[in-house]
């Protein structure tokens, strides 16, 4: 078993994995007491030198850093579906979308102005949809919280699901309606050839117009491959959106230079959506190392037909 | 029947009140054609000059306003519990409580000096109290959102509640209890003389020490004249609490002078946490007065032994 990540995960691992012992990278090549992986985006080559190689943790929901390896080995790939990493996703977009919903923005430039200006036109929940791109494990449980809290809400995935009070659509032939009927986008997809800049000018041309924020907001806390970022610029000038949150970049850390960062339109975060904490998380990995070596099947299993 | 607030409440009071006369203030002092007033704080002695008023209906959820008219004729105070108003608060209250959980400002902060500042601390919901100071139409339906949402949930009222999830304290002798354990502070409490002043420095030495903001976040969006606002201030300075979010003030609007308007810690909205909107409102007033004609009894009535 492996550790690759910083130093709460190795330690964190070492206390809970019992008789399990854990190596911290850098390992050798063809290591063959590694029999599980604990990884995130590992060098290259090296998971499929290992001869021993049972299956790969990823350390977080999504598993596209670990797709980048063209060499990776053909083992199982565990993802993480924590309730503590779910929480943390809901949590970061009920927050965007009341920001955005209660015109947070608006009320912290008037206070800087010393002015008092009251609104009467502020929507109530039940009249903005929230459009949720990706109805997976994180998807749905942040549609249930917004329905929770009065908003309508929709959701686009690949396959259509049935959740009381959540409008489904799929697949390429649901999107265009989704897009029309959406005051918010957020975007939850994991990263795949299929996604990759899907957040850009064509998609952004079909979003309704109008609607109660004057062109809908766009969150993303997905990847931000799956971004333009010129694009969401340009939709803002444009006034096809008229506000976004985003918690993820084409590169990360986003580079000084990047005009995103004082653009008044967008509010940034750090890759800070939802943490995996390892603390959350190991004992669910030891757990599923334990089943599999008893031959029971793992859960949370990627497809490595569609990379997700 | 009085209109006395804005446009829309004539309008929408006008259009729906089919064959109910509405009269719009000024109004003569004596007006025998008035049986029902529609008011927020109407100039003193009017109502008790009226010889057949049966009753007042107050534009808002709070009757601290009417209270004010020391010769408040003696017939049934009707208050609005409305959904539409509800479900605004609890919008406000989420909205406020993620934004200080979520660190809003923090990354605000850092997005202005283009700082990509990770944190490995964010608590989650589960870790933080939120203690609701009034556990009535607005406290109650705010408790069971924050938990959908996954926060510990406290309440604070005069009798004791049974609310699943939500420990409840009650009367005096329960605040201190309350108040060590609350990592956030939610003000719902209607203006009586036994909650005037009750966020000022004593009850402020009584909050919890550290928790996972450092110290208490204070919300108020009951009324201003619950706070004693230097004393905001001062317990910002003394770190016995760690920020604020302001709705209501002393004086409103909040004047340009107030020293409240430039201090980053707090966020000031203009009285703006939950409007009452004639249209969601109106229906249920008439249908109440349509009630009281037939003899039925009126429901949210005032409690005059008690003021709220
Ligand atoms: N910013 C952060 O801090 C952070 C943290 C954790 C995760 N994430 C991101 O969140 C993503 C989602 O996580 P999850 O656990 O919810 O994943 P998941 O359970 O696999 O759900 C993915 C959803 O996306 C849909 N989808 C995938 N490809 C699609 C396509 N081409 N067209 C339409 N829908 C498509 C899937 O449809 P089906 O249901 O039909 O399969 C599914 O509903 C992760 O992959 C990761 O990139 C970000
Ligand atoms: N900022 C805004 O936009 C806005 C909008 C609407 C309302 N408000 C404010 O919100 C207030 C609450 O509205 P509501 O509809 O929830 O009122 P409510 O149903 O009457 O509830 C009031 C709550 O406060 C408790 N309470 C009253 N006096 C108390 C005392 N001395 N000690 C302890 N608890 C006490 C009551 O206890 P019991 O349950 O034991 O009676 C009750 O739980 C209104 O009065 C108004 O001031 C503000």
């Amino acid at each position: 078993m492996k550790g690759e990540m910083g130093d709460s995960w190795h330690a964190f691992l070492n206390s809970a994995s019992k008789d399990r012992p854990v190596v911290r990278a850098p390992v050798e090549h063809g290591d063959p007491s590694i029999d599980y992986a604990v990884a995130w985006a590992p060098e290259p080559g090296l998971l499929a030198s290992l001869p021993n190689l049972k299956a790969i943790f990823s350390v977080g929901a999504g598993v596209d850093h670990l797709f980048r390896d063209p060499d990776l080995p053909n083992v199982p790939i565990v993802r993480v579906v924590a309730e503590d990493l779910t929480n943390r996703m809901s949590e970061y977009v009920v927050w965007r979308v009341l920001d955005h919903h209660r015109q947070g923005d608006r009320y912290r430039r008037q206070q800087t102005q010393r002015l008092w200006g009251e609104d009467l036109d502020q929507p109530v929940a039940a009249d903005v949809t929230v459009g949720i791109l990706g109805l997976g494990a994180l998807g749905q449980d942040a549609a249930r919280k917004l329905r929770a809290l009065g908003f309508q809400v929709a959701g686009w995935s690949r396959s259509p699901k049935t959740m009381e009070g959540v409008q489904s659509f799929a697949g390429e032939n649901g999107l265009d309606d989704f897009l029309k009927i959406s005051d918010m986008i957020v975007c939850l997809l994991p990263l795949t050839d299929e996604t990759r800049h899907i957040l850009s000018l064509p998609l952004f041309e079909k979003l309704k117009k109008g609607g109660p924020f004057g062109a809908p907001v766009l969150i993303n806390a997905g990847r931000g491959g799956q971004q333009v970022e010129e694009d969401i610029v340009t939709a803002l000038d444009r006034r096809l959106l008229s506000a976004a949150s985003l918690d993820v970049f084409n590169g990360e850390p986003l580079s000084p230079d990047s005009p995103l960062w004082l653009d008044e339109r967008i509010f940034i975060t750090p890759h800070a959506a939802a943490t995996s904490v390892a603390s959350a998380i190991v004992p669910g990995m030891l757990e599923q190392m334990d089943r599999h070596d008893a031959g029971e099947p793992l859960k949370n299993l990627v497809d490595r037909s569609r990379n997700y």
